[in-house]
């Protein structure tokens, strides 16, 4: 590979294909599973299929509070001509009551109260009136079952509750700890570090001196990281110095599960990341220069089975690598059936033609805006791949695929939400 | 309010005349900040607009590697007629240059590294071969600025960068980083205690007598919580006594921002918690009973300025009162302009008509399905409030307006996605 720097690349592969070499050459499983507290299980990824244990709710129960009946006794009540019955006892929450009801009797009965026996269904408290201490009015009929939560009604014994590859959110601990589980098989969490070269970097909340700029790309990877579902690890920062890279990526490699590098990828002077993957081990780079824009100089390479990938020292293309190279080898090894947080997509319309490269998959930064009811969207201005501004301003992505030069003046595209449309701007 | 026990509710109040009372009887503002470093900002809020402090980049940098140039100086250059120019030095980065370019001179320049006087360009290194230690060959021209990164062409000093309000993603961690913030200003996560109330209740773990289910609603509700940017606060479970419940609550109102309470809530014997909230202190309950479907018995209370809600027992029914009403107390109090993650939502049509209540704001799951290729929904089956399973198994929620009865089949509308259309789902 030495050849390649100060030369270009010779060639560039499709993303798709780039995915499909990667896959071929290393296999990214899924990794091992840990038990955890259902409490602490937010956003981690079920290892297994969440399969019901007994039936929820375990009894009958009543859906309101009010009183249980035989509904043949209430058949035909109405406010001018109500049902009196005669008042059996309470069934409570927690405590049951034992009383079988006959003809004409009801009990008085609170919302998730175990239904007795004899019953079968129950009346609103407002559609009755007690008249005595043993005695009520009931103002309307109800049809058997009616306001009862049967037995397996939620969730039947061995039905299938939770997929494995499931980013767990609140609702689905809530139905877990239902079925009375206390702890869950998750994925352990991929360990990501994360590296960055360059002898112009320096460390977030260092003094910077001229011709230095702050390393932010080691700040936003480990974020994404984290929001990726992964447990982001900081490798540092190293200067364009081969010895002592290879010394820290030998420490990543001892340690994590995927490392992400960022600068030093691409084919000039001081790209030594490529040589230095090669030398660490087989089989080092496995392809090198993407047909995409931004993120053409990204590498996804591996060390006896451990990913790597070079990602471009540029914050907006290294982002867009991430997201498409990093991201899908994290939630492989998760498990996962989808991301954390699906991103909104909206059809919109541009308002201008939008330029790509045909052969690349273009991913443009855009402003979407609603328009008289609709949404169309331009180009961000300043689209430079060193632009992280782009990404700060822009509230939308647009993805070219190879095969289109450009979006068309007029033409509606699906346009990748990065953040909410403001109301009113129009 | 004791007389509303065991009789119904009197009058419903819409959830938007709900939510007017409850902000016209406390006020909810913005709770204080704090400087948290940017390495630790993610999913927090920006407690005030970051304004550039100086122009990034903080001088002319080369946006490629190749040979800093005057333009002028290759005008016309081409591969059968290249213009052959001296070498004077090399541009790194971090290690500039203090050379003065004349007419036919160029620099060896690398991605990132200052411009050098005198130069305008940047020549890629594609597009030119070293002839000699001091000579190169330049095939192509460039016009002046080309790849180059100009001071201040990604954000200039004095620039609204990010607003106040913003939840921290990623990116913005990594903009702040650029701008050379180490630290950054962000709402305190408010407080958000969570008490369950029910004889029936058992704490998650533990075993399950006849007649007694799992509190899945606190757990579900703490998520839920962490969800929305707060700080979740556990204050387990109390049974129906008025005495335990006011000490707990007031355990709660010492140490929380906002107090959720789930069951005990409607208008069934047990239901003491409007009571208790009265006897707390003033003003108490605001608002009981909301027109909506479920949620009908949620009540908004205030006890000296600090807001409870009190939620149903239902474990779907709370779910949808905690998005409509906790998650906008908890919003205001972190001063967040949106939801830390916006839901998508699709455009789809009815396969059947489905029922909704007049009055009534219905918030109905239903599956998504793709259908030669538009989205179609149908309602969920089994959709009692009780009904936790429907929130695992719906992917979406149609939210049908209190002036509108039902969605009619083949009617388009808008599905809030709880979870992705499964593809091939057809």
């Amino acid at each position: 590979m030495a050849e390649i720097r100060m030369r270009g690349f010779a060639k560039l592969t499709s993303i798709d294909e780039a995915l499909n070499q990667f896959f071929a050459s290393v296999h990214v499983g899924k990794l091992q599973s840990e038990d955890i507290l259902i409490k602490a299980s937010l956003g981690r990824v079920l290892a297994k299929d969440i399969i019901c244990p007994r039936d929820v709710p375990p009894f009958n129960r009543s859906a309101m509070d009010g009183y249980a009946v035989k509904a043949e006794d209430v058949f035909g009540a109405s406010e001018t001509n109500p049902v009196i019955l005669s008042v059996k006892g309470i069934s409570s929450v927690g405590k049951p009551s034992s009383e079988i009801l006959g003809r004409g009797e009801v009990m008085r009965i609170a919302t998730g109260a175990p239904m007795p026996e004899g019953a079968d269904a129950v009346v609103m408290v407002e559609f009755t009136e007690a008249t005595g201490p043993d005695k009520v009015e009931v103002y309307r009929p109800v049809a058997p079952s009616e306001n009862i939560s049967s037995r397996g009604e939620d969730v039947r014994k061995g039905q299938l509750i939770l997929r494995a590859g499931t980013f767990i959110k609140p609702q689905d601990m809530g139905i877990m700890a239902a079925l009375g589980l206390t702890k869950v098989e998750v994925t352990k969490r991929p360990v990501v570090a994360v590296l960055s070269t360059g002898n112009e970097l320096v460390d977030l909340g260092s003094e910077v001196p001229p011709g230095k700029i702050v390393d932010s790309n080691r700040v936003t990877l480990l974020a994404m990281a984290e929001a990726s579902g992964a447990e982001p690890a900081d490798l540092g920062i190293v200067p364009d110095e081969r010895d002592v890279i290879i010394k820290r990526m030998r420490e990543g490699l001892a340690s994590a599960d995927l490392i992400l590098v960022s600068g030093g990828t691409s084919v000039g002077e001081r790209d030594l990341l490529p040589d230095v993957v090669n030398s660490l081990g087989r089989p080092g780079v496995i392809v090198h220069g993407i047909a995409m824009r931004p993120g053409r100089p990204t590498a996804l390479c591996a060390v006896e089975g451990k990913p790597i990938i070079l990602l471009p020292g540029f914050p907006v293309a290294a982002m867009i690598a991430y997201e498409i190279f990093a991201e899908s080898i994290i939630l492989r090894m998760l498990g996962a059936s989808t991301r954390l947080w699906e991103r909104p997509t909206v059809r919109a319309e541009a308002l201008r033609r939008v330029p790509s490269s045909l052969g690349n998959r273009s991913f443009v930064r855009v402003i979407v805006m609603k328009k008289g009811g609709r949404y169309v969207f331009e180009l961000l201005r300043a689209t430079g791949s060193g632009i992280i501004s782009s990404m700060v301003k822009a509230n939308g992505m647009l993805i070219i695929p190879e095969n289109k030069e450009g979006v068309e003046e007029g033409e509606a595209a699906e346009v990748i939400l990065l953040r909410p449309v403001e109301e009113g701007k129009e």
